[in-house]
């Protein structure tokens, strides 16, 4: 609790001054257009100090007055709200299959959007697949390089700022080589930042999806790979090394799918409970054609019984990876997400299981949410990154 | 943030005065004998201030001028210290096999301390022996019932204010009914607080063990019962539905020890690696006279093969439950509790089990408290609870 009590407040005119902006900003980025008054009613502010608040920050090219209202009672009240144009935020996603990206402006409206299916060899040349894809949405979006106030890559792995390290990159081989962060501070700047994708995704759905509003949720994801964002109190935790939330590791090893050196690589739940482990699962129950997991549970929906035993069992695996987290943590809700958490008739599976070995039962939704969560997610971060970085920025009066 | 600003600050003397005081106060609490001058340095706030206020908490009885200190140039400075006799805390913990208690001033020493082995033969005798524990304390005290300012319970289970049940009690039959709650309240007050038995070990560590000064770290006690306190953010976290660290219930069944109705009653890692189920392990594996999981581990440390294959296999399991706790908090640090956590050898046979299992490996300790942990956090929370109500009651000047 920072408390700017009644006889320090004469000493520190400046602090307390770029507090109320802050402040100030923070009621208009959330309250959309808005008078004086009623800031100074928000804020508990007086409306001399919000009048000079907000000349600052409007000089600064922050905030713009956007009209009038009128209807009520004494003169009509100006307006203001966040000028978008004061800064943009660009949110990439790095996949082994594909590269999406998105550029919004500082009022959190996309400006372009673009997603290709990438064709490098190395990771270099991924690096350089990335600056084309951004390269290309600010030509969409009609902005110079310079505008861009924050990039944020969601990435698999984790990236530890203590070491600045990027570990556990999983299927992105290469990945994890220091020459890469080099490469993509080279193309994106210094403030770039990395932020695991998983993790991404569960700012997505804390912005957009299930976890608005919610006061702690885990996002469980599980297809190609499987990870987990956890927010806590309204935060997204990365814990004291950066790996809260990589239930890869948690250890489970009973799964038919199991394969031991995926264990190894990538930790024991994925390699018992990720797609490619299904796959295994299915072959091995000597199920025909089961090229995919999505193929897998295209014929348990079929009413194949040996296709629904492995459905059921993956069921099962991720009923106890859920099972952990609300023993370890209980968080108000569980969002699944991933191209097996969202499945059909998967979210009702594990919850059967659930009942059964969870000490309670919390919410259990399946993410609605897309292919452009992860994206959603980095613009989301980016953006608060934006905000703090422009408030900052504003020079003394 | 709280941030009264320059602006609003006229509005609001009676709540700046609050904040002031509990400002203060905290700061004395935590430096001890301290000068008003020292005390302005401490806190940002003019002296003329930090004078009106500490007459305030001089006057309520919660602080009093204990001495001066001299040898600096000036006048001699007077020094203020909490009133330890301004309230007193009962804390207590209610085990299957013995009751304990303990009795401690507002500045934290203890006046009593007490362990009773208990006679009860259900839940409501139960209680009447800790009403009596609570009597003879205070009289070791040399205090009234009135003089206690807030009672705290370590007890198993859960305690769920939003339903005001409490559940999950495991070993102590019968502790769950509605009826204890209403007895307790009827003997120890409506103020009374519930805490689980290994969270309150867990606030015992962060105040006097391995969690001093660390930001986050899971308790994980190992022995007749199992459960983790899990502090974030320096805070313990109780969860949604104060399951939070039920660790018991993590579904691991591999055990050699498992057993089926007791994991259906205490959850599948409880009846895979309790006292009991090392027990069950190693009367399976023939070991003689392996009465109790003590007389396992001395086996074990004597050179008896059964009983160590036995005791590597309760390692692992434990490994495998703070890998779980890594994957999805990863905190500072992992301290071991418990008759069978704190065990000689038995953290390292753990972390060995770690190193393979894990996707970092965070400091792993074993604590070194002894069997007053329990009352202690106890305490620990009661005091806090008592500051808050005792600054609220300050009565406005």
């Amino acid at each position: 609790m920072t408390v700017v009590a009644g006889g320090a407040a004469a000493a520190r005119p400046r602090l307390i001054r770029a507090i109320n902006e802050q402040v100030l900003l923070d009621h208009i980025r959330r309250s959309g257009p808005v008078s004086r008054s009623e800031l100074a009613t928000l804020t508990g502010l007086s409306k001399p100090t919000v009048s000079a608040a907000l000349s600052s920050i409007e000089r600064a090219g922050l905030v713009h007055a956007t009209g009038q209202r009128t209807g009520s009672p004494g003169p009509a009240a100006i307006l203001y709200e966040v000028r978008p144009e004061a800064g943009f935020v660009l949110g990439l996603d790095v996949g082994r299959e594909y590269l999406r990206g998105g550029i919004a402006d500082l009022a959190g409206t996309v400006r372009s959007r673009l997603s290709v299916r990438t064709k490098a060899g190395d990771a270099m040349a991924r690096v350089q697949e990335l600056a084309d894809l951004a390269t290309k949405l600010q030509g969409e979006a009609g902005i110079q390089a310079s505008q861009l106030v924050q990039t944020v890559i969601g990435s698999p792995g984790v990236y530890d700022p203590r070491l600045d390290t990027l570990t556990l990159t999983g299927r992105l081989s290469g990945w994890d080589s220091p020459a890469v962060l080099t490469a993509l501070r080279a193309s994106f700047g210094a403030t770039l930042m990395i932020e695991n994708d998983v993790d991404a995704a569960a700012l997505a759905e804390r912005v957009h999806g299930h976890g608005r509003g919610v006061d702690s949720f885990a996002f469980v994801s599980v297809g190609t790979g499987i990870g987990m964002g956890l927010v806590l109190d309204g935060k997204l935790r990365h814990g004291s090394h950066g790996v809260a939330g990589e239930i890869a590791y948690l250890p489970f090893t009973e799964g038919s799918g199991s394969d031991a050196r995926d264990a190894r690589k990538r930790g024991s739940f994925d390699a018992s409970a990720s797609a490619a482990a299904v796959v295994r699962a299915a072959r091995r129950a000597g199920l025909r054609g089961a090229s995919s997991a999505e193929k897998v549970f295209a014929a348990a929906a079929r009413g194949d019984a040996v296709a629904a035993a492995v459905v059921a069992e993956e069921a099962l695996l991720v009923a106890k990876a859920v099972c952990s987290v609300i023993a370890v943590v209980d968080p108000d809700l569980i969002v699944l997400g991933g191209g097996i958490g969202q499945a059909p008739g998967f979210l009702e599976a594990v919850v059967g299981q659930l009942r059964r070995l969870a000490p309670v039962l919390p919410d259990v939704k399946a993410s609605v949410l897309g292919t452009e969560t992860v994206v959603a997610g980095c613009i989301a971060a980016g953006l608060d990154q934006a905000w703090e970085q422009l408030v900052g920025q504003i020079s003394p009066t």
